[in-house]
């Protein structure tokens, strides 16, 4: 439409605005995971974001969330947003979610720049938060700002989520949800996130899936104290040799999950989801080259894909409490705990893989005899979400993309997990549906996390026009 | 005889000075591993050292040993003290090694009070070094000076052996013996060590055994950097699986070490060794309830004294590289570097076991069909030692013992390593005896090392007993 291109033209022209108001945002420290940063953590919705809002038009709520479960001193969680941005029944409403914390930085874990000064060099801005999730939330309130300014009416309700607590579990957002199901959810048509990354660096995609998570601690103490190696190597029944011998018998080289039924709920693959992976822009070969692989688990394109998206997988991360630093200590560690994840998949359920995991862990260490005792401990538990490419909010996703970018976008999954999708989608019984607009080599959550300058500027194309396509389903639903 | 009995009256009335002495030895930060303190460590041997022995009318050289290697920037290592006192042909030379240097120790690692102030709570002396070793190196000082405040002729010619890198891998000090073979060594017919401790509390020892070690790291690397497991798990071959599978071939919960052959070369148990096992003067109930472990991998005294001190064992040590923190990382570690070792016994070689261990490891590793390529880094390699009890060192060490105790000494091994006990038996071609005065307790590397009041100056008495006894061999050997 006319007045779409008018917005992305508006867009283009105060690019620089943009980009001097991320720079204010990122250089707020809302690091979630550090009590230091609980103020900025704070400041950013309570200040920051609630002000933004409120120019916008939309009406504001700070919802308190009491404090910190284990936190020692005592602190309070940073409040949620919810706001509201117009009520016409005539419209759909879609509820948009973002977070406004950020991810741990410091200059010294190897940052080329100050993480917090956003600093562009050749289109790339780079400042923690930039793509992870200041950039998309800001990207929000600038096709907002334009339609407003350009006098267009906005054609969409606008409810509005935002947390700070994204980076360090989401804590208190389910409860919320769950309060608010029949309040401020109740009138929720659509819910739109847009809080992960493309899968390459060329193609946009609309993401329908995330797999869930189990994460474990292996408990072990064989000592009331760590023993030298020497002087005690040969009469302890050693917690590191019982951990080895537990975390070998999980998952072999090849990826195989070792544990006895793991496997019976994963989803069988329909030749309908089969096909979906024929189209989309992915090199094996680069992707090989690009984790610095030697040789994948799997050869090809969609093999590769559906390993990373739609069949469960089992990783060992480390141990708490062995020897982790350089040279050569000659420790027996007395107390270790083991940490490893399942990524769970449709239709697994973490109770029952829980279950499992534990019967397979207690059988194990039984038969070998040691006397140490084994706890084995669920962290997190996290389903699998999988949305439904065909309704009307991926209609609308899947559109928008096409007009800003003349193509079909990429239908992904992404490997990892964001538990609060599930609670969206259970919490409206609405569709949720992933809109990226940062790239898949943003690195956010690592060193030097930056977003494209032309990311940034498509994805609010991208924004405006699934405001446009979603009207447009309103409208087609009346008729 | 008389002579003795008024030396250990002198030790009993001078206590108090022998304390304060040892105060001020140990208020010198001799960190060999910290190179912040290197200045220190080159004190307490240049300075501090150097000053008692010629006060003790001590011939003193000062070695240097050049740049430590790998330090970056260069840094000298701390001088080795070679020093000498009485030359009387018609006496025997007995060598005496210690070290001046000192493992880390900060108050917060959890002191109960200032590391560097050595602290008397209860007739225990707190503080690093009081009984590693500079307790011991003050000792063989204070007997000397008893001897001399006496008027008493010191009936053996003694040469010292100080070094100032001990904890740390005693860097240069074995071409440093083997240079002064036919010079400084020429003449020594004994070696006596004061660096190790009791087996318990109660009852003292000679200690004609160590355990040697083959320690290694296994290099595993998956991809070009860590990488998220939810978004890449699946299809990467994972070191820690990689790495998991080869520590879990490599022993069993007993201790059963599980590489092929590597009991080989183990000494038979003779009936004469094992009858030493029996007046040993150790409790298992005891033993197990310090170690704090639930039950011991072997039921008797025997067994259990055995299995540490000349049966080989295998501890895994950790991971250097994979996640080692507390909470829930989801990570896949990239390259990662696990640390095992093995303790040698009788008749085992280091070379041997290098072998049998890097065969085992690749046979394993290659049955997996991972494409990861490890790599086995031996990086110490020490054989064991062990001494022959009933040589005329021995004879003396034990006789001392009766003396000051009026009953048996214990006849211990150690199931630690210290490398340069086998060098100085090499390269004098004499009797090397380890000679503890400290006790089982003492917490040496550890929080709150200690030494007590009642060990150091019945240590002493034992130490002066030996100079006797050594003397009364030169004697009998002249009839
Ligand atoms: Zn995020
Ligand atoms: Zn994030
Ligand atoms: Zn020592
Ligand atoms: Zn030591």
């Amino acid at each position: 439409s006319d007045s779409l291109q008018s917005i992305f033209d508006y867009v283009d022209a105060h690019m620089d605005t943009y980009v001097s108001q991320l720079t204010e945002a990122v250089a707020i420290k809302s690091v979630s995971g550090t009590p230091e940063f609980r103020p900025q953590t704070r400041e950013v919705l309570e200040v920051y974001a609630k002000n933004e809002l409120e120019r916008l038009g939309a009406t504001v709520r700070l919802e308190e969330l009491g404090d910190q479960p284990g936190a020692d001193p005592p602190m309070k969680l940073p409040p949620v947003i919810l706001a509201t941005l117009g009520a016409d029944p005539a419209k759909k409403t879609v509820c948009i979610y973002g977070h406004l914390d950020v991810q741990p930085a410091e200059l010294s874990d190897g940052w080329n720049t100050d993480p917090f000064v956003l600093t562009e060099v050749d289109g790339k801005m780079y400042g923690r938060g930039s793509t992870d999730d200041k950039g998309p939330v800001l990207a929000w309130f600038n096709v907002i700002e334009a339609y407003q300014a350009l006098n267009i009416p906005i054609p969409i309700n606008i409810k509005f989520c935002f947390e700070g607590m994204e980076e360090s579990g989401s804590t208190g957002l389910e409860d919320l949800l769950k309060r608010e199901k029949d309040t401020f959810f109740n009138d929720v048509d659509y819910i739109c996130i847009s809080d992960n990354y493309w899968l390459g660096k060329n193609t946009p995609c609309v993401t329908y899936g995330l797999r869930g998570i189990c994460y474990y601690s292996v408990h072990i103490q064989c000592a009331g104290q760590d023993l030298h190696s020497g002087v005690h190597g040969g009469v302890v029944h050693e917690a590191m040799t019982d951990l080895c011998h537990i975390f070998d018998s999980l998952v072999s080289s090849d990826g195989t999950i070792k544990i006895d039924h793991i496997n019976d709920d994963v989803a069988e693959l329909t030749p309908e989801e089969e096909a979906t992976y024929g189209p989309i822009d992915f090199s094996p070969s680069e992707y090989k080259e690009e984790l610095g692989v030697t040789q994948l688990a799997h050869a090809t394109k969609p093999k590769i894909l559906q390993h990373r998206w739609r069949f469960p997988c089992l990783s060992i991360h480390g141990i708490e409490g062995a020897f982790y630093g350089p040279g050569d200590k000659t420790v027996i560690p007395h107390k270790i705990i083991g940490k490893f994840s399942i990524r769970l998949v449709p239709d697994m359920s973490p109770i029952k893989v829980h279950q499992l995991v534990k019967s397979h862990i207690n059988t194990v260490h039984a038969a070998t005899g040691s006397p140490n005792i084994v706890t084995v401990t669920p962290s997190h538990g996290a389903p699998a979400w999988v949305g439904d490419i065909n309704d009307g909010n991926f209609t609308a996703g899947r559109n928008a993309v096409k007009r800003v970018f003349d193509k079909d976008a990429d239908l992904t999954r992404e490997g990892g997990s964001i538990p609060i999708t599930l609670t969206f989608e259970e919490v409206t019984g609405k569709s949720v549906m992933l809109l990226p607009i940062g790239s898949s080599d943003d690195a956010a959550h690592s060193q030097n996390e930056k977003l494209n300058r032309s990311n940034f500027r498509n994805g609010m194309k991208v924004l405006a026009a699934y405001f446009e396509e979603v009207a447009k389903l309103a409208a087609s639903q009346k008729k």
